[in-house]
């Protein structure tokens, strides 16, 4: 038996988004029914590298599949100015539950941005209105790209506005999408007026106030990854109908994690977990629902997933390195 | 940059067993004197399948070197009845501290038996008469040749005794090593009258009493892995001298676990963590010293100082695959 191993070109080409949304939403669905075993995320510190790792395994049971794998990735800020390497480096291990066998080994930096995105296109076919047709983007960095693509796959998105301090950044988004969508730069308030809005900046100070946004805008607040981190105004959140993926992630280091450690934000202030949505036990958007805001931290099930696509399509292509790791 | 892929026989050739010795010798001091990071192992448990999956990061600082990574395993006890597949298929990750980059992937499982032979090497050689030349080995499996091969490194061994319930397995094991030693199979109680003697066994009903062993036999104490399995009778090891690898795991599912859930073990009758020895904070052993207990369970900081060894020699051979695994 082989390994078959997947570099970031072959996640990119087998992580087909329609697919990947559709895993993300089972994936959702079987957490909410408790179906899924996650672990908390294992961390390693390392102050004297301004870098740290984390470890996230996790198994999944939905209707139709289960599966199982460890993603393995890290946070080192400073290796693009000193290392010309990423801030991020993911490596996922895609194992048969069965018997542990691991199916794959894959680049988990792409596979992270792709389940990432088609996060957030689950919670805007949800919550977003049903005619929505444009998209803003707070923060135009490698994470933004996969919130286009996806959301694009949930909603009939023609109009697209973009909003970065830095104009290369800026640029080289709007020109990646010009010949698909009319798109164009703007301020944060022009972005988050769009039908969805998808924020994914570091932030520490809240850079989008509840007059940033239009009367029923979707937000998809992807960027809070830490404690202290967070990219929407109290007042915001406040008045809009909050959903979040986990309550524990979410909690001590999601979108909600300031004003909830504050107490400005309580539990009663949260509308419900994503996969209570998706299964239909709490409902998603009315025509009363006003701003609707996803708080997405990323769950290890959400990796697994998506591998599970880019392993089963990469099987059928044919695509990738097949390698004898172990000798059966 | 390129991720080394090194399958079993690369990491059979490249885990040199001097070098790893050296290596999990510095780890285990390294461990002792507060300068590893080793979260708790996560499990995840699929009774469907009689299996597990074990998540196990570590970072470890010695004085000449530090190290990361993650080895993803599993224990599924029917894959060789039902799959043809070892019940332990392991995968491990190493990674630079520095910048996170995957250096290499390798097989995991030859590492846990290269490593866990090294374990015993260095408690034998703190803890085994300075001139022993017999070593017994309870239990003919697939961890028991990295226990001769290791401690013959660190002792004159000439005499080997060997016991196991199954004569294939002793045939096997005494025909691979008819060359080197003088080799015989036997009686628990003739192994255990070496001067060094190593248990692999599975047992939860211990199968070595104290009449089984010498006056100044070292026992390495390998097979326990779990609550329930212990190999070794109460009596043995209230008399002999006990040295563990980690107390947190020792007394849930090391050697000592049984009767030190029942109290019949207490923390006064452990003499020290092989950290402590190895660093010289606790004494090995002394003219006045009798039996001696090395209770292994195997750390996951013992996995990265191996994959570091496997690592470094690979690159010096170019052995293994070079697989550009992230576009950087």
């Amino acid at each position: 038996m082989h390994t078959r191993l997947l570099d970031s070109e072959d996640v990119d080409e087998n992580a087909r988004m329609i697919d990947v949304i559709d895993a993300v939403e089972a994936a959702f669905a079987a957490f909410e029914r408790g179906t899924t075993q996650m672990p908390a995320k294992s961390y390693i510190d390392l102050p004297q590298y301004n870098g740290d790792f984390r470890s996230m395994p996790a198994y999944l049971e939905t209707d139709d599949w289960d599966a199982a794998g460890v993603k393995w990735v890290n946070v080192h800020p400073d290796n693009p100015r000193d290392h010309d390497l990423p801030t991020v480096l993911g490596t996922m291990i895609y194992s048969d539950p069965e018997t542990a066998f691991p199916l794959a080994i894959m680049d988990g930096t792409e596979l992270t941005m792709k389940r990432t995105g088609a996060a957030a296109a689950v919670a805007t076919d949800y919550l977003a209105r049903e005619d929505a047709s444009s998209l803003g983007i707070v923060g135009a960095g490698v994470q933004s790209y996969t919130q286009l693509e996806a959301i694009a796959a949930v909603r009939p998105i023609e109009e697209v506005v973009v909003s970065d301090l830095d104009e290369e950044r800026l640029e080289r988004f709007v020109d990646a999408f010009a010949g698909e969508f009319d798109i164009r730069s703007g301020s944060i308030s022009e972005a988050g007026h769009c039908d969805v809005l998808s924020t994914v900046t570091p932030v520490e100070d809240p850079i989008v106030g509840v007059d940033d946004v239009g009367e029923s805008t979707h937000v998809n607040a992807i960027g809070a990854d830490a404690a202290g981190k967070h990219e929407l105004s109290d007042e915001l959140l406040e008045s809009a109908t909050v959903v979040i993926d986990d309550h524990e992630q979410c909690t001590h280091s999601g979108e909600i994690n300031v004003p909830y450690a504050a107490g400005v934000l309580t539990d009663a202030d949260i509308h419900a977990e994503i996969g209570e949505i998706v299964t239909g036990a709490v409902s998603g958007r009315t025509d009363e629902t006003g701003v609707t805001v996803f708080d997405s931290t990323g769950l290890a099930i959400q990796d697994v997933a998506a591998a599970r696509v880019v392993y089963e399509n990469a099987l059928e292509d044919e695509d990738g390195y097949e390698f004898g790791m172990i000798d059966a």
